[in-house]
């Protein structure tokens, strides 16, 4: 039984990440119409959200502003036209990814922008990379997260070297991240369990952020609660790559903090994601993103399936079988 | 850690019930068209699917033969029509409600009939009227299992006079039924531990059938798994009453057993489900089951909700809170 057990309690330490803008964007290109950012941004504001990802630092050397909307870029004037000062209990956040972001130039002061959290994306084989970037951000007054991805693909020798050296390192938060969608709660159960020997060894906090692949986003998020991670990534509606994340209607109804509120995102969603959904953005659980996380895939056929519209699902299931 | 903790090894004991036509039923008055239900039937025997649940046998005095498909009544012919003599692996189920089913005169001896399964449905205060249905059945030749519904507003001390009753029965499987889609992982793992306790004590098999308002039907069910239930009730594409079921797809890419193969689900839904949603039959995830799941009530105003074609979310969610 854990420790959260008698679900009628709750833990001070959890916080929710709202990364709607971030992992969304992925399925949209970052165009989000700026209602959509500002009604979120209040409906953050008014849920008890803790922090919202805006989108990407990424590198406007690799990446074409043509090509994109803003969010993939989260200039300081952009966020600033959203949040003004911030002058709110809800922290901003933005992901650099390694390999991706010109972190050095684009992450300014900590004193100089509305921003609260540096989020470091990195591959297991990029981490010291991750650790110049979470240096470079803790050097500028962030605080730090550093997410490894694709852990579902990770050998538990090459994870106990990466958390040893994000120990020694200065990140606050490191996070489980299941891009695949490919993992059980059981299998979650023990990967926390790892992550938390690390995180109480070095004094950091240890997150999650799921993949809904095998509709485990949600149940691999409260399994997680239960085995001591704290901070929870979630989106509205499920909005993310491929079969997106943990729902945030369910994970604000499920905890028991009373600073959180579902009703606030009932209403946004209510009034923007079906728009959204008939506007033509497709993502969510459905049979070519269950097969890629069953064969524990990165999604990207699954993703090609959806954009051409298919829904030959058996010739798909061939295709990627045979590929393996 | 659960019992089949390294995810890699599977238990005989095992079995998985297909009650798409069943619980399916619910959501098109039972109106299949027979080829849907002749491959269905196929698809099964080579999934490797232990037993197919046809529908219910109801009484015809209480429901118009005209308003309903055949499944609703699963007379003798009509399932012989599908299955012929069923010389396969694949066992055949029905459903009888307590208090909606003529058992004495509609349920024929064993010998006379190609159903293998007896599913009794109650609710906890009918139990007495279940004990005389679960009774006649085995009298009659037939395993019964007894399905105890909407568990998740159960009193633990009137659950274990029920679990007291049935295990002095001669019922084989009692089912953990979460009709509301209320229960959490943490939860379920209690509740199977306690109905582990009564099937420990008189030799009987505990079974798990899931709904997906939280989408948590799957996680609930491998949950159950670990915990020693054996018997999983799973539709294809989750077809079942409002947020529907556990997904055959899901069950069956998690289940190690080598019987078990995906495939054969995955070309159904191709060919079936798709044409299904097409032709406007309506079921799974959606926010207005997520409210009555977390609320802790039945689907009735969800489904209404649903079949009205409103998307109002807000407005619904203050409708059920305020009437609570």
């Amino acid at each position: 039984m854990k420790e959260i057990s008698n679900l009628m309690n709750y833990r001070d330490s959890v916080k929710v990440v709202d990364a709607t803008l971030r992992d969304g964007g992925l399925v949209n290109d970052f165009f989000f119409d700026d209602r959509f950012v500002h009604d979120l941004y209040l409906a953050n504001i008014k849920a008890g959200v803790d922090y919202m990802e805006f989108g990407y630092k990424a590198d406007k050397e690799m990446f074409d502003r043509e090509k994109f909307g803003k969010w993939k870029f989260c200039d300081e004037e952009d966020l600033r036209a959203v949040v003004g000062e911030n002058d709110t209990d809800l922290k901003i956040a933005v992901m650099a990814d390694v390999g991706r972001c010109n972190y050095k130039q684009d992450i300014l002061n900590r004193d100089e922008s509305v921003i609260d959290l540096i989020r470091v994306a990195t591959y297991l084989n990029q981490i010291p990379t991750a650790v110049d970037m979470i240096e470079d951000a803790k050097r500028k007054g962030y605080e730090v997260s550093c997410n490894i991805m694709a852990i579902s693909t990770a050998q538990e020798g090459d994870l106990r070297a990466a958390l040893e050296i994000l120990g020694q390192s200065p990140v606050d938060v490191i996070y489980i991240v299941d891009s695949f969608g490919a993992m059980y709660p059981e299998q979650l159960q023990r990967l926390a369990a790892l992550y938390v020997e690390y995180a109480e060894k070095y004094g950091k906090r240890i997150g999650i952020h799921a993949h809904n692949n095998q509709q485990l986003a949600f149940a691999n998020t409260i399994e997680a609660v239960g085995d001591g991670v704290d901070w929870l990534d979630a989106t509205y509606s499920s909005m993310g790559r491929g079969a997106g994340n943990c729902a945030m209607e369910l994970l604000l109804g499920f905890l028991k903090n009373p600073k959180y509120n579902v009703f606030p995102v009932i209403k946004f969603i209510d009034q923007h994601m079906n728009k959204l959904r008939e506007q033509g953005v497709v993502w969510g659980y459905d049979l070519q993103y269950l097969m890629t996380g069953l064969l524990n895939q990165h999604p990207r056929t699954a993703i090609a399936f959806t954009k051409d519209g298919r829904k030959d699902y058996a010739e798909f299931y061939k295709e990627i079988v045979t590929m393996d």
